[in-house]
């Protein structure tokens, strides 16, 4: 069911009603692009590194379109019940506000063309998408109207002082003279119609309006009840204004119902969500974590189901796209046996016409991709229970309660990344190890790849992965040279060499440098975020790999 | 006549010709936004500081459609034939290099808004609109592909050795062992199907084809004929690459025949044109001046003509939008007289019928704009002709040779500016003075407005308007009080009213604030622009105003 400005109002309660029922509710966005040009994705992201470049994301991009789709269990068709909801979203000036909610927003053409293939239609998100405000960007206009409505006047610069005082003599002439219900009033730009605003709002009491018309301002006498009634009209729009259209209550009514949440991928959905309709997103990744939380108990992520559970890596390797987790993958896997005789059926409702009746699949349309995400996660979780040794009896309750799958839940998938995971509610867990590979820290400005590989030239080729400007990722492609790597300070491994010798040698640049192991290294940023403060962290903002210029350095040798 | 992607080669003959023949040629340009949050236009801007802004927007901001109308003089009609074209362009992931030059940009809701309200239709943008390139990114991305046609071996990473080997082995024993045309070899991801056309392309000497199939690579045995061939094909792709479809190639036209530019309000336009289809834009407003100038010769910016021609004034001010130059105002004002008996008739090209056969105006289609600023220049410059003592015998020569009109020509209109216009020939006129205005430089560090009030409060009410975090304007309110505003070292002036006295007083934080006269301070910046040499001002770039947070100070006093 398509969902816009013009019928958002119309539309709410039917939303409402479906969320309110729901056993849990799926979710997708679009979006104007996934990262900006200096955020690239990098495998050895830090979990505070990885939301820093998605925070920066959700602040620079927005959600164009935003699927929500109820998924609830009918005892009588004893299967479950799909209602899709796809809203075009666009925070244009609105609320009333000419200009008062203008958001100026990054794009990447590459994620524009794509969506325009996708049938995207970027008229309709741009007249008719439903615009959205999230509580700081609310609060921040509330504070502008009352400011504008407790202190309107504006300064009066010499070059108009005159017009200012000819047209208050004017209108003040014709209210004592005239018989003429109104006066044109001649203002040729916004600056003079605000100075005539101001004069009628100030004197008269009450009893005169003013109103554009054509490039004039027309000044109309009021009787009593006329300069009533136009008060009570200025109560309204503020009421209205409180009443605002606002897709952000939407996303409210998921969170007033507390529904578990199922994404699939939705690390980035969950910020840019948070973001746009909810609140800004703070600086540090526990703090967000904390706050998502709070907003939802239960967020699950289908694409780190299918990625980590060892019961489906068979089923997922043996597909046609072997091993792809992507969704519309997922979705063809589990319109097969052994998924598909596992679960009941899953049916839209009848009054969600939109899918049910096409024959082609509507991928990355977003209200389609949260059906997906949703069949996807019951057909996964489903076939996982018939798996249990007891069997299941009250399906749709184990479904969000069964040990076997819980352990999967509240866990965000990270891509391009050696960690697997975000936990949402608990510590991360470091990445497998990784025997060959090492962490370089604190080395010298200037060094670059042929210095660190006449450093190691005794282990043979090596891959260098820069982390940030002094710091690297070395990978021995000899294992059996992985003993020889003088994990520790490079210049303490140095000193015990020159001891044995008895030769005295001068320190040397590269003597500060310290190797960690893979697994060292992780445990120690692991450490650090589950242990820093907030207030620490802003102080020492992650450093941003990306911003560092490196051409020169991402050479690779042997 | 509308242009896109798809008839852009078929066309590009007929812009040509237009471009050729014509007098003259009308520009417009639309865009996704207009100027970035941090750098609002200022009305005490410098010329640098003016074009600092604007090129920051031009950097941030996409063209999305250009309007080019050309302007013929026909001798048979006795009229002028106008020929408006207008192109949706789009920075897509074109030129057969899917991501290539994928653009990441700025959009502000509003502009999209405002365009979408005017019809501008958004889907065919990303769908149909010309790509473009300009110089310096057509270089990078030459150079990308040459790279990776030198250089094209990726690394090959500790976990798919065992794939890299086993996928050669696989080919191999194939090619030796299978009578079979073609072998499907599983490559479920990017980095692995890398890997199998690598192994395709550096053995079987060009024997062997490789391509994408659903998840696999087919590679294909080839007989003699069909490997030169495969070579044919590639060297035919590097041809068509030189051929690609790219927006630069019209406004190339523009710079070869160089016909004379007219545009409405056309700096940030020739600020865009330049950057996104010329080449980047440089960092000093002299060296961009002097590019402009080497691109094309004469143009010419109608709001400024409208503006600044005393002629004009008194006939654009009793237009009932009284005083406005925008656009539309002009293009209703030159239907009337006196405007409409002294000039020839202006006509459509026959095959130019968008415009003709529609009632309403385009208003904000970048053709119809260009086609209005057209009409609007040879009306007012034809009226200002025929008021000259002796008789113009040949017009279209007159329109751009006459001396009542060129000093009007090559000079920008800037907006929100005391500065009147930018002259891309010479030296900039200094503005109207002011003479209640004075400049103060070197405030004091968290110097606010309540301590310069403070320091002027024999002086009466003054408005005081921030330029940056040492320098502000101040406005006397009262007249009389301008000769007592002590000009010059605020020390200095304190220092004489201490050896009057006789008293000797404590060096105050506020002893080193320099006042100028608002004319000195012009001078100054001008002189400062006239001389500055590119390398000083790449050492020093110009201060941005609006980086500067300064809530706190923007109080009003008085």
């Amino acid at each position: 069911m398509e969902v816009l400005k013009q019928n958002f109002l119309e539309l709410f309660p039917k939303i409402q009603q479906a969320v309110q029922e729901a056993d849990f509710v799926a979710i997708d966005t679009e979006l104007t692009g996934l990262q900006p040009i200096k955020s690239r994705l990098f495998f050895l992201d830090s979990p505070q590194q990885r939301y820093s470049k998605l925070r920066h994301a959700a602040n620079s991009f927005l959600v164009i379109q935003f699927g929500l789709c109820t998924f609830t269990w009918s005892r009588e068709k004893n299967g479950y019940i799909s209602k899709p909801f796809n809203f075009y979203v666009f925070p244009g000036s609105v609320l009333g506000e000419s200009g008062g909610n203008e958001r100026t927003f990054l794009c990447q053409s590459g994620s524009l063309e794509f969506l325009s293939g996708c049938n995207f239609d970027f008229n309709k998100m741009i007249a008719s998408g439903i615009p959205y405000v999230n509580r700081a960007e609310e609060l921040a206009l509330k504070a502008r109207r009352e400011n504008e409505a407790n202190n309107p006047d504006i300064p009066i610069d010499d070059n108009n002082r005159d017009f200012f005082e000819q047209t208050k003599v004017l209108i003040d002439t014709w209210l004592q003279d005239s018989t003429e219900k109104a006066l044109e009033v001649p203002a040729g730009n916004g600056y003079l119609r605000r100075l005539v605003y101001q004069i009628v709002r100030n004197n008269y009491n009450g009893f005169v309006s003013a109103q554009k018309k054509d490039r004039n301002i027309e000044i109309v006498k009021l009787s009593v009840e006329e300069k009533d009634k136009n008060a009570q009209d200025a109560d309204n729009r503020e009421a209205e204004f409180s009443k605002m259209v606002n897709f952000s209550s939407v996303i409210q009514l998921m969170i007033d119902a507390q529904k578990p949440i199922v994404g699939h991928n939705c690390f980035l959905d969950m910020c840019h969500t948070m973001r746009h309709f909810v609140d800004d997103l703070p600086l540090h990744v526990k703090e967000w974590k904390n706050a998502l939380q709070n907003l939802w108990s239960l967020v699950i992520d289908t694409k780190h189901i299918a990625n980590q559970h060892p019961t489906l890596q068979p089923l997922i390797q043996n597909q046609p796209s072997a091993g792809s987790t992507a969704l519309s993958d997922l979705t063809a896997l589990v319109q097969q046996e052994p998924f598909l005789s596992a679960i009941p059926d899953i049916d839209f409702d009848p009054e969600f016409t939109r899918y049910s009746t096409s024959d082609s699949p509507h991928y990355h349309e977003a209200g389609y991709d949260a059906h997906c995400t949703g069949v996807v996660f019951l057909r996964l979780t489903h076939y996982l229970l018939s798996q249990e040794e007891f069997p299941v009896t009250n399906v749709s309750k184990a479904l969000l309660t069964s040990p076997a799958l819980t352990s999967y839940y509240n866990k965000l998938n990270l891509m391009r990344s050696d960690l697997k995971t975000l936990n949402l509610t608990g510590a991360e867990e470091a990445p497998e190890p990784r025997a060959t590979h090492f962490i370089l820290t604190s080395i010298p400005p200037n060094f670059r790849n042929n210095d660190l590989q006449g450093l190691f030239e005794h282990l043979g080729t090596v891959s260098i992965h820069w982390v940030d400007d002094w710091t690297c990722c070395i990978a021995l492609h000899d294992e059996t040279k992985v003993a020889q790597m003088p994990v520790g300070r490079l210049g303490d491994a140095r000193n015990e060499v020159v001891e044995e010798d008895g030769e005295i040698q001068e320190s040397k640049p590269s003597d500060n440098i310290v190797i960690h192991t893979y697994a060292d290294w992780w445990n120690q940023i692991l450490f650090d975020v589950e242990n820093a403060s907030p207030a620490v962290h802003r102080k020492r903002p992650p450093f941003d790999p990306a911003s560092v210029d490196r051409n020169s350095k991402v050479r690779r040798l042997g």
